[in-house]
């Protein structure tokens, strides 16, 4: 049994000129034969769920279905929840992450997901769909570059992984501090900051790969030698020492395991 | 191979009069043969690690000993892992949360706990030390019984669980409104509120027992119908429809897999 893939993207996917995420997506997928839906649960657009269905289906998807999983008592919707159970790939579209794990969080839905992906399902989830993917959701935070204490606020997310925390909009959105400030808080996971219409496809052999026009900034903390954030005050900046970064764009590997990465393939990668 | 204690501990312990948590942890740990170790990284007085050593070796320990880990350099001191990896019991003191996940996070010391954990040790924490076990931890916020929007601040923590998100000093700091907060933001885990000189023996077959002079506050928000989280302000009360509770005292169980709450001893516990 191999995973699916897991794969957070930055927000403000290219749908039109060049959609070089989606059109992978759909191949990873299974190309023509596959089933695709969409979960539009974090917005609150109706238009959101609809225009994914017609983008998948125009790049020629077996199948595409919106399942507009509104509030928990849809969450046990036994003919959606079979959609969610036949289908080759999940997509998480934007919004508000916390409108998705309030939810979400703890129903049926939650735990197909999970048990799907490890079965083999992949997931894909862009902005608020790709912060919702881990464990540790970054629910919501301030902008700019320095890490300050409370300056980000995190939440229990979906949990297909805990071994990195996701952000989104980066570079557009000035968030390095926010992610910065959610590893120090404990610096065992890897910070993965997406920049708009970039993905990073993780694989079942833990190596990610960058699809997209922009970049995905690796944050790891594992090797900080010093940290003031157990001593700053609200608000108060935080000296962090030693922490490693990498910067990847289109066709860069990272391996979340070995902590390796590479702009193109890792020699170890069987993607 | 059967998985080790979790106790959380909710501050306050009584280690004179009737230290009957302390004590069930020493029989838990084997008695006279016991081995215990102290992590007091929480705490910044040197005084808090040794007065636990002292208090293990008064209830007959065989051995009981602090390994002070106080940087992230100390988290490699091979002497010091050893005697971890050697131990029948690991007891984290209490302090502030933030020190044990930026000092420990990502380390060999986490590792080791989580891996021993779940090959047989007994892991008990009090206070901060407490708050620590679970992967989802409640790093500060503020008082009062309504929850609010921002009213908590999550970081994760040491892991040994998700099933669970503990608070502590609970009655005696009016905190049920942030630990429905960080409920409210993912209905998946369970609340555990522990009052002082109190705490929650919980078993490998994921049954607890509540030891000590308080109660257990038990929050299950699994069956929600209706939270306003994800529309709130910062800061605005938030209204959370569908929350079970259960208060449980000295003697009285629960188990975090069945969800079923017993004021004595539970028919499938094997305790």
């Amino acid at each position: 049994m191999t995973r699916g893939f897991i794969i957070p993207i930055g927000g403000g996917i290219d749908k039109v000129q060049d959609p070089q995420i989606l059109r992978r997506f759909v191949r990873l997928c299974g190309g023509k034969q596959g089933r695709i839906v969409v979960i539009p649960t974090a917005s609150t657009e109706r238009s959101t769920g609809q225009s994914y269905e017609d983008l998948f289906l125009d790049l020629g998807v077996k199948r595409a279905v919106v399942l507009p999983f509104d509030s928990r008592a849809d969450c046990a919707r036994e003919d959606w929840l079979t959609m969610l159970e036949e289908c080759d790939g999940a997509f998480l579209t934007g919004g508000n992450q916390l409108r998705l794990s309030t939810t979400l969080g703890g129903t049926r839905v939650a735990k197909i997901l999970r048990e799907r992906n490890v079965s083999g399902m992949h997931v894909a989830g862009t902005s608020a769909g790709a912060a919702f993917l881990s464990e540790h959701m970054i629910a919501y935070g301030d902008e700019g570059a320095t890490p300050r204490h409370s300056m980000v606020a995190l939440a229990p997310g979906l949990g297909l992984t805990n071994r990195i925390i996701v952000d989104q909009h980066f570079r557009q959105r000035d968030r390095l501090g926010r992610l910065l400030t959610a590893l120090a808080y404990n610096p065992f996971a890897l910070g993965l900051g997406l920049d708009e219409d970039t993905a990073a496809f993780i694989g079942p052999d833990e190596t990610l790969e960058v699809v997209g026009s922009g970049g995905v900034t690796i944050v790891d903390p594992s090797d900080i030698e010093f940290s003031s954030m157990h001593k700053a005050e609200k608000a108060e900046p935080v000296s962090l020492i030693g922490v490693k970064l990498h910067i990847l764009v289109r066709g860069g590997h990272y391996n979340l395991h070995s902590r390796l990465a590479s702009p193109s393939a890792l020699t170890s990668d069987k993607q």
